[in-house]
């Protein structure tokens, strides 16, 4: 058997003490596995006193990540501190300088340079393996790094955050409002106590990046993504989307278009009868259309210390058993200068369908002048009408809800900036996207 | 950049062609992402006038896949030909045995020969890879073999035939017959002439036997499996499965169980509400449930030249991306020496819940009997009825719905047996498995 592969883990939180548990639980079968044995040699972590339910005797502590990773005397660097900044940057950096593989589970570190570090990493003979950095357990970054050698991908797109979709499943399926949905994914720990990032869509637009990279061979632009979170989607948007047969999800898309390509992440209605809409709470999906292989779905948790910790003893795993310097994978799937410029595509030219629900005053005529000034802006209509249901007293105002068939972005916003000017109008409009599965 | 991979290609039916078609038409991509080229330098099928409508120029043709896997000059053998016997079997061997790598979509050669296969790979350093020999396109063997290595596996389940499902779909869509679904999927080429080999499920079979090896480490037992197909499958099932909230697909499910490993194949009802109840037509799906990850559930195309050859080129940009010899990956996930023996579970031991249509005489206390039949064998029920709108006559026979909960196979044979005995029964009962998926 070759010698034993020896991993430095900096961070130990829940993921950090998940794998150190593990790695000692499973020693034996994963080295037969691997043909040979995974010893964590040395760990860091910011506080040493705490205790984390894990055994570290015989493990060289290093107060420090960087002399962790440049002076460990190990083969695999295991970052899971996060943050794009230091000590994560910093001692990624440092690993690959000194040819040590890395193991990340850091989408924002990615997002932000990803690029650099495939540079060095390639420079210096290291891998950087990142499988748990998007969509937790599920193996998308293998699907597309590995499987999908050769194909041209023309879409992907995915459930990407666990918050967001546990948000929009609990609304719909009980009926509550926004703030009431965040408040209970916050008490069952599936939200921080600052939901920003995750309900705003950083967080997955940090993934997408990573997927637009891999995908297109282009080099990540994580700061060139059309944002747009789920803190405006109330649940009439959801009544309103079940009524017409759709269900909204957080979804991040990455779309080859003649323009260049689109990266988008916002709320989108998707029809009630595909797989993807059926992938409810936490979990997480992504799918893949392709020209060879076609379509690729696939679901699976998106985070939890287990299931991130399987992702990152995976990488490990793949590590182990190539032997050391042995192997040319480029982290973002062709070497790093290899990597296309990315060439955004403007949303403004975005084709899609569209849900628009308008307020209206209750006057004759304002029925008529929305579709006209979608006509006059040669917007075609799957379905209009105007829901009064809801409404007993005559002199609230009434809800029109359009569907449109495939039109533009530009020609929707100039439609409503139109709808605005004739004066009729009661709040902000509320636009979503709709997205239609290849398949499924 | 590194040496070209040079590959020799056995077979050339529909997936071989489009693999040299893909192969040729990107052979500068593949280059720059695998960092060196992937030459065919070598082709052998049954008829060499025949045109496929690829350009074999330069390619050196073979007239017996033997010698082009022995004395081909080449690092890859790709065979395509099919089949447990030779010239699958010999050329596989062949080329294993001359250390040359094997890249097969042979799902019955492997069910047959894997682990013999697997030790000469081993003993040779040669790799044997076989994505495409499982559900096409979804990388499921990468997923197992890789992604989760350290996991347990508790049960790993799926749409495996594309043939069955895309009846089964056109059965419960257009409420068609069983005879008349399968004569439009030989129309349309899903399926074969002879379509017994899928629909009885034994090509379900073959793939189940190598995802078991690799889930649970053990050696392959393609003979011992449970079979049933889904011939035997009516209308009225499928309507009564809907009624239910279930719908009917074929799936392979392989189990641990505390007396072994349960391998079946038979129809089975799944709810409605869950993903794989949704993967319609020639779509393949397969689940896997394992302690450290959690589920994972992927859903793709299970055949076609082009997911095939997809399949068929991740495997081969595997290879081109290490180094020869310079890679551990044990074909079924274990060193061949190393795999445990396969224990089989007793299907009369197979426990969970039981869809059983019975037609009965129109007798009083008939209906009263079964329930006791059922009791009797401490089979606990979540619903009985009497189906009785479909039949005008009141001489005709009468229809008993049961759905169980959880309980034995053995306790429902011993049931039916009873019931058999009680001589109220026209024809044959019904019984149709339900499988809960753990998520979603």
């Amino acid at each position: 058997m070759a010698d034993a592969l020896k991993i430095g883990i900096a961070g130990l939180g829940t993921v950090g003490a998940s794998l150190v548990r593990i790695l000692q639980d499973r020693h034996e079968t994963l080295a037969t596995t691997c043909g040979r044995a995974i010893e964590i040699t040395a760990v860091t972590a910011r506080d040493r006193s705490k205790d984390r339910g894990v055994d570290l005797a015989g493990i060289t502590w290093f107060d420090d990540a960087v002399s962790l990773a440049s002076q460990g005397g190990i083969d695999v660097f295991v970052e899971l501190m996060g943050g794009t900044g230091d000590p994560a940057y910093a001692s990624v950096k440092a690993a690959l300088t000194h040819g040590v593989h890395v193991v990340t589970a850091n989408k924002a570190l990615l997002a932000a340079h990803g690029i650099e570090l495939a540079e060095i990493a390639e420079k210096h003979g290291a891998l950087l393996n990142y499988e748990a950095a998007v969509a937790g357990g599920i193996p998308v970054i293998k699907a597309l790094r590995e499987s999908m050698t050769g194909n041209t991908i023309s879409r992907v797109y995915g459930i990407m955050n666990g918050t967001c979709n546990y948000i929009l499943t609990k609304m719909e399926k009980e009926g509550l409002s926004f703030e009431a949905c965040l408040k209970e994914a916050q008490r069952l720990g599936y939200a921080e106590a600052d939901p920003a990032f995750d309900i705003e869509g950083n967080d997955t637009a940090h993934k997408l990046s990573i997927l637009t990279s891999l995908a297109f061979g282009t080099a990540i632009a994580a700061d060139d993504i059309y944002l747009e979170g789920i803190t405006n989607i109330s649940i009439e948007d959801i009544q309103a989307a079940a009524d017409l047969g759709y269900r909204i999800k957080l979804l991040g898309v990455a779309q080859r278009t003649e323009s260049g390509i689109e990266q988008r992440v916002h709320p989108t209605m998707v029809p009630h009868d595909t797989v993807i809409a059926q992938v409810d709470g936490v979990t997480n999906a992504v799918a893949i259309e392709s020209d060879i292989l076609g379509e690729l779905l696939m679901v699976g948790p998106g985070a939890g210390g287990d299931a991130t910790a399987s992702a990152v003893l995976g990488d490990i795993a793949d590590i182990a058993k190539s032997r050391p310097g042995a192997q040319h994978v480029p982290a973002f799937g062709r070497p790093a200068n290899a990597l296309l410029p990315y060439k955004r595509a403007r949303m403004q030219s975005h084709e899609g369908g569209y849900f628009i629900r308008l307020k209206v005053v209750d006057r004759t005529g304002v029925f008529a002048n929305v579709a006209k000034q979608m006509a006059d802006n040669d917007i075609s209509l799957e379905s209009i009408m105007q829901h009064s249901k809801h409404y007993a007293d005559p002199a609230e105002p009434k809800t029109i809800i359009l569907v449109t068939h495939a039109t533009f972005e530009a020609s929707v916003r100039k439609a409503i900036v139109s709808i605005k000017a004739e004066g009729y109008l009661v709040g902000e409009p509320q636009v979503i996207r709709i997205e239609r599965p290849k398949a499924w």
